[in-house]
């Protein structure tokens, strides 16, 4: 397919890369940031294109991954131009509206992952959400999403919103607490690699059981001893993170009381 | 090696199984919980018994795994009898001065690693982290430890509190962010099985880089809008976790301010 890109930041370039590697074209790269969609657009073969003006409505789909928060900024120019092609965007919490209200063929391409720059990403194993304004741009935005993914889901915004909010827990908030455990050994000069094999186990059991059902630890023991122990060291080393500390167990507590 | 073990939870079973899978002896098993102390002797080929008093103390090492509540009345009953054999328990939050302020050879034996019932360990791949009263217990504990684990490491009391404290955010803190995000879709009748590659990318990143390096999400971002989207939702699905949400979101963005 044709495909162009407004955007240049991890989303956008880890999309355009699979994209371009399963012999798609991206025709035409627009971003704020021109250098770097100078330089995506190198790898890929496609052209940056210095305002909106300039991009080529004539493709297959208009891929739009910005920030949340920059989206409806994009929509209202693109909607200036009356694109013909089918206009998408990449967001997991933004509903298809933001879109549809403006333009006339529009979809959702929302990619469940986690991107960071340099970091390879195994697409065949990323659930793709999709979504559309009707059936022949569904059918599209899904021949684009098998052509990356094994995994391709049709879900409304309603629904992708609730999986964005669980990915924050299961991904951003998990990670901020391996962050923490980090921060913890730094300060106490030991090494966070003897972490790693419990944090894959701990993976591993969440996926293999349900993750209530492997909780461990003095929380889900009610060991008040060790977390008064623990609190009173979090106190000396990290106390901003005393409160998280706190709140996390006392809703591990909750949700473990003892029989 | 002979071993005496006091305990039959996860920490107590799964040491046995690894022990005796090594070819060591777990002579006696004493639990107050006496219907599983039978379970596990049979199984190990070693003898339930009764009370304290029957325990054999001409063992190598006597094991105490049991919830740190319980070891102090374990070890003053323990300590009645004078035992010559080197005490050891396995806590990684419990300093050694609990057993060696009341018993001559003493030790610590601590498993890094997460243990639920019917999961198996993969024990040369598990940290273990040994303490001892003496350069000679210290030697003992050494060779036991190096026949479960290829990671063997001497850490003092204090040391092994930090990696407790952060194991607590890095394994029992990401598990209760897996639960609530399978909470959160069981709502929305949505397959927590999507999350799988996310969670896993997670782990490979927080482990190739740092994890602070590779944080992603609206409060890593400052995505108000996104974040305060997600806010009336969870008030909506899991009111009890909001609160949670706002300190994990604070705390990330404080770490991560904008540049």
């Amino acid at each position: 397919m044709r495909i162009g890109l407004i955007g240049s930041g991890r989303v956008a370039t880890h999309l355009a890369l699979a994209l371009y590697g399963q012999g798609h074209q991206v025709v035409s790269i627009y971003s704020r940031k021109r250098v770097q969609a100078e330089q995506l657009a190198m790898v890929v073969s496609g052209s940056a294109v210095e305002d909106i003006a300039s991009i080529d409505f004539s493709v297959d789909v208009l891929l739009i991954a910005v920030t949340d928060q920059a989206i409806s900024t994009i929509v209202a120019s693109v909607a200036k131009y009356k694109p013909n092609c089918l206009v998408v965007h990449t967001s997991g919490s933004t509903n298809i509206s933001v879109l549809s209200e403006h333009i006339k063929h529009t979809g959702v391409f929302y990619p469940l992952q986690t991107f960071s720059m340099g970091c390879d990403i195994h697409w065949p194993d990323v659930p793709l959400l999709i979504e559309a304004s009707d059936k022949k741009r569904l059918l599209t935005l899904r021949v684009l999403a098998q052509s990356l993914s094994n995994h391709v889901y049709e879900y409304c915004s309603e629904q992708r919103l609730s999986l964005h909010l669980a990915a924050v827990f299961a991904s951003n908030f998990s990670n901020y607490c391996y962050d923490v455990a980090q921060q913890i050994l730094d300060k106490q000069a030991v090494d966070f690699q003897l972490l790693y094999p419990l944090m894959q186990a701990t993976v591993q059991k969440a996926m293999k059981s349900a993750p209530v059902s492997v909780q461990t630890g003095p929380a889900a023991r009610h060991d008040d001893v060790i977390i008064k122990q623990h609190q009173k060291l979090l106190e000396q080393l990290m106390p901003n993170e005393a409160q998280l500390y706190t709140v996390l167990s006392e809703q591990i507590q909750k949700r473990h009381q003892l029989g």
